[in-house]
């Protein structure tokens, strides 16, 4: 098997080979960690949209909206992009509207041809195994920052492209994937200060965010692997 | 003076600013370099065109013509995309038509709102030269192989964000800089054993292209700046 790495949406067309393979879409800060987050909150779904129109519709038909946009979470919604934002006692049953700054639509270019799964480092151990048990080449899909290289995605890639390597069944496939690795190889023995120097590390220090950095830096705090239903178009576990 | 890297031409269209950069075009293996080698050797020009077509009709009207795609040369055309292909007894005061898999579309998406220059290995001190006494920020614009993330680039664009952060006028923005920056010093020790794992490399080891490989890896070898003329076009030296 083969695992590669796709630094941006923007690039996934490049790498789409009319093959279905897995796909783990990665958005560490904080997309990817906070669907997890809700879900083992015990949401019943998460419905990814791409536009603020389309959630802002839903929530007036009385859905419980997730929205962010450049960090901030949008005033009419009912959360923003935080882990800390979906706790069971808010979440618990409801199918939840989420429409982030990158992560959605990652979502939706991949899944046209591949099974999506959602990775962060709060279930990597879980997407090791479900990706060692597939028997299928997979596909890392960073999210990245409006169609930019994002380092915290990068080393998401790195680590699992680490674990799969290590099974014995995978090799990389591209330079990328050995870039991620390489990067990971550098940052692992202190990841949150090699991610210091992050764009995205920034931006989130600056609104006083240093919680969400621990927390979806974390790894096998949310033992899970969410995956992306096409006949719903919702994300499910 | 901020040094950014951009890892794909796919890419670009997120690292346009509007502000004129000093752009460096890459592509290591070997576009850049074949170009520093054409000039360096007396070829007056270098007119780079993105279709065989146009570059079949001006081989026509009796240009020198290097074509390649896929590593190969062209039949129709003089020579292809190795640098041992341009010496004086062959190129002196030509003007050489250029088309290659990945190094001109990338030309073409910069100058658009850049000062564009070609670098490679072969003339990185000077290109870090040329960067530090230009008073701009600078975009290292990987060429890539089919608009995918190529190591051999960013290695080029990390040792290039390590001498203009040596020379304290600089610092990186963005977390390709970064990674590129990283990418390099692990690289450094050993660049050629590090780029056997580079998919470029195996493409040009089962072409038998190991000469290639090594002269497009020496450090200025061929100490001058390309640079590229909106007006006529073309890349002068």
């Amino acid at each position: 098997m083969k695992i590669d790495v796709c630094f941006s949406p923007a690039l996934y067309p490049f790498y789409s080979s009319g093959n279905s393979k897995i796909a783990v879409i990665v958005d560490v800060f904080r997309a990817s960690t906070t669907i997890c987050k809700a879900l083992m909150e015990g949401a019943s779904a998460i419905f990814p949209v791409a536009s603020l129109e389309k959630a802002k519709e839903l929530k007036s038909r009385g859905y419980f909206v997730g929205a962010e946009r450049n960090v901030e979470k949008c005033d009419f919604a009912d959360a923003g992009n935080s882990p800390f934002d979906y706790y069971s006692e808010k979440v618990k049953g409801q199918e939840i509207v989420f429409t982030t700054t990158n992560g959605t639509r990652a979502i939706e270019l991949a899944a046209a041809e591949n099974e999506v799964i959602i990775g962060a480092f709060c279930n990597i151990s879980a997407v090791a195994d479900f990706c060692r048990n597939a028997g299928k080449d997979v596909l890392v899909v960073c999210a990245g920052w409006n169609n930019l290289f994002s380092l915290e995605d990068t080393l998401f890639a790195g680590l699992l492209v680490h674990r799969l390597k290590c099974s014995g069944n995978f090799e990389t496939s591209g330079d990328s994937a050995v870039a991620a690795l390489v990067l990971w190889q550098q940052a692992e023995p202190d990841v949150k200060t090699f991610l210091h120097q992050s764009e995205h590390a920034k931006r989130l220090f600056t609104h006083h965010l240093e919680k969400d950095f621990d927390f979806c830096l974390a790894q096998d705090t949310l033992p899970m692997v969410p995956f992306y239903d096409k006949s719903s178009q919702k994300i499910l576990f």
